[in-house]
């Protein structure tokens, strides 16, 4: 099956967008030409904010626009809701639609009631903006960016086909896809219990298997709207929005925060899918790991201890690889230790692939994650 | 019930001690003029280092005598056990007790063999140099300090009842006292079922509720050492070990790997004590927090965040109290945030105490945690 990468971002066929982002605060525009069936998936974290009830319990009306503001995530504030259901209503009349089909997401700082004649000025500037061009889409990709230094957008057709999706975040990506907005957009033409089946099996895969730096925001959201335009089978589907999601999670871990390496993490030949899941994500998640990433240590007995506690292995029967490209080395071949300088020269490289060889099993993960430099806390100690 | 301060350290009546240290490695001895019972508490690590497998196995013969390293873990090597053994071998020879009763520790480097000539030679100059006065107990803990930077003994007296503890550890501390060696000795007549139980609770509401960056060792260790010389009651002797072991968390969280600032939390009015400890440790954990406390920076938001990844609560119930010393001010009163900048005010000291109160029952809980800084990182990057 050949996919093929389009320019779109979300605007595929029937779906336009906008993007304004002046001083503190930035609104992006999502709107469909009909009203969309919707998936979602939603932050785990028991403090939730506004725009998250809110959204989630109004997706089954379907959605035909959605507006995201950067700048102020409308979190653990009385007037949390109000604000969140008056940038809905707003959005309807700037775009001539029903507020009941109006999905709202927010991402910024917590605790802080939301400028609301920042953000109506900021909707009704993007509404007279709407375009279905690619540029549209990075428009708005580009008007909820808070600490993201990149873009983010993957979109691919396959025939009639399109799925096109934008994602916002950066650091605080973990255990389970925190501070991260992402919207996908599709005309593939699926029951929406399918496309929410396919869109939380394509979170598991990618979002949930990013690591930044183990905090999960109370924003999180992933919105999958369908228009539901063209006939789609259920494994090409799957496999189109696999390829947006898994793109869109790299590029949110190679944004990390400072960080200055990227880090694949492998766990194969585990005895179940659940070791190998934990395992990778416990590697990529270990600021011992992370630190002897920055510092081009291959001190692989950290990678051993941080796996050591979530799975059960033998360590005599484990192979430890790192690799870079073309270059490979055992750090660690059945329990017994490799060459040292081998292992530094790959570790001076930028992109770094750590695999784990449990020998006892089957089953494989992957996880993603970054080193962790000076820079990070640096620029999180800053932020607010 | 009035508990008075010692120098002893681990040097409590019919105790000895001695440490030396040379190069990269460092040997610590402690004694015993009879057979001691022997209670133990180890790492929960999948990857247990060879001594730990060693010692947990012989604990149960008694201990008239530890043999402890730094310099290198002994773990993840196939000759840990030939190694650990011959270890106590040496240390049974030097002085003169059965090699059955012997324990043996180690801290530092995961994957590289022992030099066994370099450490037995330090184990028989430990061993000319036995002594019982407290100089000897500080010689014995610098002896194993890696990357430590101050010295941590506690010990106590109520009565005739002594007990002293020793202990190594500042980075990679936490979720469950990691890479921490910790000696306690007492003359405390207690059966060894007691000792057991005495221990684990106190480790839980010790070592096990510090945090500093979330990984957890190959090589952690508490052992509690009883030469049963005085009678004592149950009571008395939990809170003069309590008294120890939070003593010691206490040194080794403030000597947290490049750590500024150390951080408090406690978690009160929860409805179960299970919320109470996860919601501490979640909030000392969190790298937002700990980067926001380096940063003195009151985003209180990220103490949300992190309670609410582990814990369901009421946001518009919940108070949070920022406080160090005597200062101390509301960052959030029933749902509502408070004044910034007297928080900002209190930020800037050295000791922070975070008090969240759930108004939803009467459990609490503390964790003790640091902040995060850029060396931190550095000195983790460059650690081999």
């Amino acid at each position: 099956m050949e996919l093929r990468l389009t320019k779109s971002g979300v605007c595929v066929e029937g779906f336009a967008a906008a993007g304004v982002k002046e001083g503190k605060y930035g609104v992006a525009l999502i709107a469909s030409d009909r009203v969309c069936d919707c998936a979602g998936v939603f932050t785990t974290n028991n403090v939730k904010a506004a725009p998250v009830l809110v959204t989630r319990k109004m997706i089954k009306n379907g959605i035909q626009a959605v507006v995201a503001n950067s700048g102020n995530a409308n979190a653990c504030v009385p007037e949390g809701a109000v604000d969140a259901n008056h940038m809905r209503g707003i959005t309807a009349k700037a775009l001539g639609v029903s507020k009941n089909n109006v999905g709202v997401a927010s991402t910024g700082i917590i605790g802080r009631r939301m400028n609301m004649p920042a953000v109506e000025k900021l909707i009704k500037k993007a509404s007279e903006n709407m375009s279905s061009s690619p540029d549209a889409s990075i428009r708005a990709a580009k008007a909820i960016m808070t600490t993201d230094t990149r873009l983010k957008q993957v979109s691919v057709k396959y025939g009639g086909v399109e799925v096109g999706g934008m994602a916002k975040g950066a650091g605080m990506i973990a255990p389970n896809m925190a501070t991260m907005l992402c919207f996908i957009t599709t005309n593939a033409d699926l029951e929406i219990s399918v496309l929410q089946k396919a869109l939380k099996r394509s979170v598991d895969d990618s979002f949930n298997m990013m690591v930044v730096d183990g905090d999960m925001s109370t924003n999180d959201m992933v919105l999958l709207l369908s228009s539901r335009r063209v006939k789609c089978g259920m494994k090409v589907f799957q496999r189109l929005l696999d390829y947006v999601t898994a793109g869109l999670a790299r590029k949110i871990v190679e944004d990390g925060e400072g960080a200055t390496k990227f880090i694949e993490v492998n766990v194969v030949g585990a005895k179940t899918k659940k070791d190998a899941r934990t395992g990778a994500k416990a590697i990529a998640s270990s600021l011992m790991v992370k630190t002897m990433v920055y510092g081009e240590n291959p001190n692989w007995g950290r990678i051993m201890q941080s796996l050591g506690q979530v799975v059960a292995f033998k360590f005599n029967k484990t192979d430890i690889i790192l690799s870079s490209g073309s270059m490979k080395a055992f750090a660690v071949r059945r329990g017994i230790g490799g060459n040292l300088d081998k292992l530094r020269s790959i570790l001076e490289n930028k992109n770094i692939k750590i695999t784990v060889n449990l020998h006892s099993g089957g089953e494989n993960a992957t996880s993603w994650g970054c080193d962790i430099t000076p820079e990070y806390v640096n620029l999180n100690a800053g932020y607010s």
